[in-house]
């Protein structure tokens, strides 16, 4: 399983993702899911994936031998606008199904991948996609400000209750590692190492990059201070006066 | 959808469903999934349910038609352990596939159910099932002392930080509601009311049982302060310092 999710804010964007895959609890291992591809001044794009690595890993390597080769081409430094963008990445997902798809089928697995795709071109608005197996996709807005894929459930409602697209960068980074907490509590598929980018809106340069691992120590101070305060807040909470 | 949950207590058992049953988003009604068959002195079974509601009523329907026909049919108050009583009624299960099954396959609906079914026979311990809708079954252990039904991940989270099997009766309440309220944020097919009933381990027959509704103002309650809660143990942990 994976877990990656994408913050569109008025400072810019975050994304997140984790690096587990899994194929059976006993085949087990480290992939980054994040995938950055970028011409400084000009634009961004950071990709995060989830789902059959196989897929995931030909429509990337189907984008990168794209590059530069031109309009026509899946090449993303073609692509006028981010909508356009998200365009080509769907198209690519598209040729992977057409020579993937019919023999997943034959050995009943389904075609399961989706992508986020978050970034800025020049001359446009920072946005974030969310790219399905079938090519099609979706857009965050303000009122939704956050897109998720992989083992979406167990973190959504951290980032419900906590998130607008006026959160600070830092807050909104600290939201989103509580979010991976409670999503690797309840999933042990989803794991550490978590990927973060940050893209400083109309920066149009990748901003930091911060990998996190079991032993870092900012991450275990969010999940113990997370976890003490919640059982805080659910000893405050007075018990029914039912006669049980 | 539906979110119902079992818990297995120390004290004894609690059973909690909601109400909302939806076939498309436009045919939302209320029906209690919870089912009490019981002769108090000797046996009691509370039975919560998701999913098809077709299914579930009418495997509710054989069990109700069967008390008292004697071992060999269907009949809870037949059974001489809860091992046999869950086995009863993963049979009706098994009986309701047989007539359905076949037909809801034409019309290409998966044969979906649950049931969870929690209760206590003289001579025997309370026990907490959950059964599959092949007719096999779960059960509840002191390492696990809940079962869940439906829309279960969102709720799960506060059952794993906060229950174990020594929690007190009025805690584990308060618990559960708090795991009604984070399922009911995130998904809007559940709703109130909520059904809950108390078992007192070796009373044999069913305690206290509370309906819940929007009003209600202990739920109310529980809403406000774990939101507001949550949000200032989200504030008081310090953003992270990265040079973002």
């Amino acid at each position: 399983m994976t877990y990656c999710v994408g913050i569109l804010l008025d400072e810019g964007l975050i994304l997140a993702s984790d690096s587990r895959t899994n194929a059976g609890v006993d085949r087990v291992s480290t992939f980054s899911k994040m995938h950055v591809f970028e011409k400084p001044g000009e634009r961004v794009f950071v990709l995060l994936s989830a789902g059959n690595l196989s897929i995931t890993q030909s429509v990337e390597r189907v984008l990168a031998d794209s590059l530069g080769q031109g309009e026509g081409a899946l090449d993303l430094y073609s692509a006028p606008t981010m909508y356009q963008a998200a365009r080509t990445v769907g198209r690519a997902m598209r040729e992977v199904f057409q020579v993937d798809g019919p023999s997943l089928q034959q050995h009943n697995l389904d075609f399961n991948a989706s992508i986020i795709l978050g970034g800025q071109i020049a001359g446009g608005e920072p946005r974030l996609y969310m790219i399905y197996s079938a090519g099609n996709f979706i857009e965050a807005t303000r009122e939704t400000p956050y897109l998720q894929i992989g083992e979406v459930k167990y973190g959504k409602p951290v980032l419900d209750r906590m998130l607008d697209a006026e959160t600070g960068f830092a807050e909104a980074a600290k939201c989103a590692l509580i979010s991976f907490d409670s999503t690797m509590r309840s999933n042990v598929s989803v794991g550490t190492p978590i990927d973060l980018a940050f893209y400083r809106r109309d920066s149009l340069r990748l901003g930091h990059r911060q990998r996190i691992d079991d032993a870092d120590p900012y991450f275990a101070k969010i999940r113990a201070e997370w976890s003490d305060g919640l059982r805080k807040v659910f000893e405050g909470i007075p018990n029914p006066d039912w006669p049980i």
